[in-house]
């Protein structure tokens, strides 16, 4: 079994020689492999972050390897493994950054830790997991170096799962959170847009629902396009079907002073005297 | 005709994984094509930005399929379209993107609405037709289907043209304005460098010249690299004939707090007190 | 002698198209060619910067075209050249870029100034030598036109040797300065782990050691991993082998105010009342 991609996740930033690195050391083990930067600007450290990224890209990789380094632990006892699914083979730490694309991508059939060092680089420092076990290994799945050969079988149940936040129903109040914020300011929100669908076209949103003296409250439209809100705040079905608090041609993060992490509490119905009454925030363009 | 190169421009930026995961749909559909990144940092929404930054690199692209994605449209009814020119395929929005681009590039031969869903993903929602729809077809392409297949035939002179600003003369004065501030801070202004021939080789600029009571004045040389400045502003020709306003080894955009669109007037001749007695800015290094 | 990749390492940012223009250029050449881009968030001009991230990727780097552009001489009279070694070929600026690059390479073996223009692209202005001069060649490279074709041979001994700034003894003190901080604020320094073997599991270091007024000093510990560190600042070895300044999931470079080139004395033994006696920094973790 041969691989012609590397799908490559990481919070090593593109500022540095990090990324290129890997890069190069797969191309001298496996020239004929295509590596496909997914995202190298998962914040430093941010294991769920990653997990997050991870799950919402793995319905479109390209089948073969991921590749996914968030990995804090570097250098301790934190375990390095290759997880095989359906269709490939996820690389990476075992901190819980694999659980939840290993998952979405329909489970693991076998699992690996990637002990036998025959296969890694030896290395000055033993910072760099990427260039020096992660990559290297990567290349020689790719190449069809089974499984088995990589170190010791674990038990695929073992691999730490990711943590995926739910949303809580608390009488009426649907309470989720902000779990992504893209580059133009969307705040996905752990909701799908069928979990709102009974609350209508038009709901009331309270957003940094934790502090009261700071929050936002406003009432907002469910949509399926940025241009459909028609002015101000609203929720859009984004393009993973979940919802997120957008603004048309602006950023909605910006308008809220979102964070990742931040509470939104969602209802039912419409509240017309809300915005100029209890909105502290600038007032919605 | 197939192709075997997919030169890339969006808006999408760096941070996420709009990015990878488009070149993973496109992977999945002809994994032998190369993607080529020209740019994903047009500002988020800016059609003209990226209608300027696609018509600077389509002397420069790689035969294929340009591949083109600033759409604050996405999910209404604007048209995504494909648009054959000599030598390749430009697929994106019908917002004024790639009417420059494709003008450059010799004329629209054909062009054709993407109203063929089979060539699409099926997707949970509108949000982000580059994995979605200009992807998949742009993959396609490369592969080999024919363009008639894509959808309905429309008229190529029914293409939205880009809006590409034009300088004026105005007695002596010629006016122009700032179309592109690079990463080193080079103010790239709508002027070629035979529009100021006549004006010799020091000439008198007048920078943000809609406000007078904040306008910087100076006395610049007009050259051929940023070392033959010589100290403090001046005008290079650069890279693609036009003059840029540079400072050697700085940022003249932080010089003059240069923003996009800013205009600019350029006179003959040098006026040698001007610097002291006008120039409100920073004294030039 | 034809090569298959070309790693890439420039000041260009990746905000504009210059990247992706250079890219194009090299496909449409030599189509089979892979480019890496190692990293193009060296700091505008900064030649040493750039000559210190060519030394840290080298030994890694793909067979091949090493490609190199930080060139603020650009368009001046500052040599455009090729440098071959075991394994491939440097090609960029002759102003110090290259030379620390080369001689971990194993050192020239010929060298050419690319004055053969056939190799070049044609250009409206002489600012953009990546795309005219550099990128051409390095695809002409690949294809297998022989460096004596490429212009006139000159002496490799002439090259411009790079700057490594070295670390003195001075009495028991070790001085050295900050060579590189990362995308995590990690800050190397210029002494490798042999170099403070002597000095023990526990060092003195004074950070910023210009300045006694705002110098920070600590007792920290020399590991091999981020976590060993167990709170606060570190010496931890890092994947080069060379000692860097780190905080366990956190900025030293933020915590200790670094830049690039600021002095570091690192001196035996431990010193426990230091921490709060002397340092004007924040409380460590």
């Amino acid at each position: 079994m041969t691989y012609q991609h590397v799908s490559f996740f990481s919070d090593y930033g593109t500022r540095d020689e990090f990324v290129g690195v890997v890069k190069s050391v797969i191309a001298d083990i496996a020239p004929q492999v295509t590596v496909i930067d997914i995202t190298h600007d998962i914040a430093p450290f941010d294991v769920r972050a990653g997990s997050l990224a991870i799950a919402r890209a793995v319905p479109y990789v390209a089948r073969g390897v991921v590749l996914a380094v968030v990995d804090p632990g570097v250098g301790t006892s934190r375990r390095a493994i290759a997880v095989e699914v359906a269709g490939g083979v996820f690389i990476g730490p075992d901190n819980g950054l694999l659980g939840a694309g290993v998952a979405l991508a329909g489970g693991a059939l076998r699992a690996v830790e990637l002990t036998n060092t025959a296969f890694h680089l030896a290395a000055p420092g033993a910072t760099f997991a990427g260039r020096d076990v992660f990559g290297p290994v990567a290349a020689h799945v790719c190449n069809g170096v089974p499984l088995d050969e990589l170190g010791t079988e674990i038990d695929p149940a073992g691999v730490l799962p990711g943590l995926v936040p739910l949303p809580r129903h608390e009488g009426d109040q649907l309470h989720c959170e902000v779990t992504w914020i893209d580059h133009y300011g969307n705040c996905q929100l752990n909701v799908g847009a069928d979990d709102v669908e009974a609350f209508g076209a038009r709901v009331t949103i309270t957003v940094g629902s934790e502090n009261p003296s700071t929050q936002i409250v406003r009432s907002v439209p469910v949509v399926a396009s940025f241009q459909d809100i028609g002015g101000g705040l609203g929720l859009v079905v984004d393009s993973y079907g979940m919802l997120a608090l957008c603004l048309d041609r602006g950023s909605a993060a910006r308008e809220v002073d979102a964070a990742t992490g931040m509470g939104v509490v969602i209802e039912r119905g419409e509240n017309p005297g809300v915005v100029t009454s209890v909105s502290i925030g600038r007032p919605s363009a």
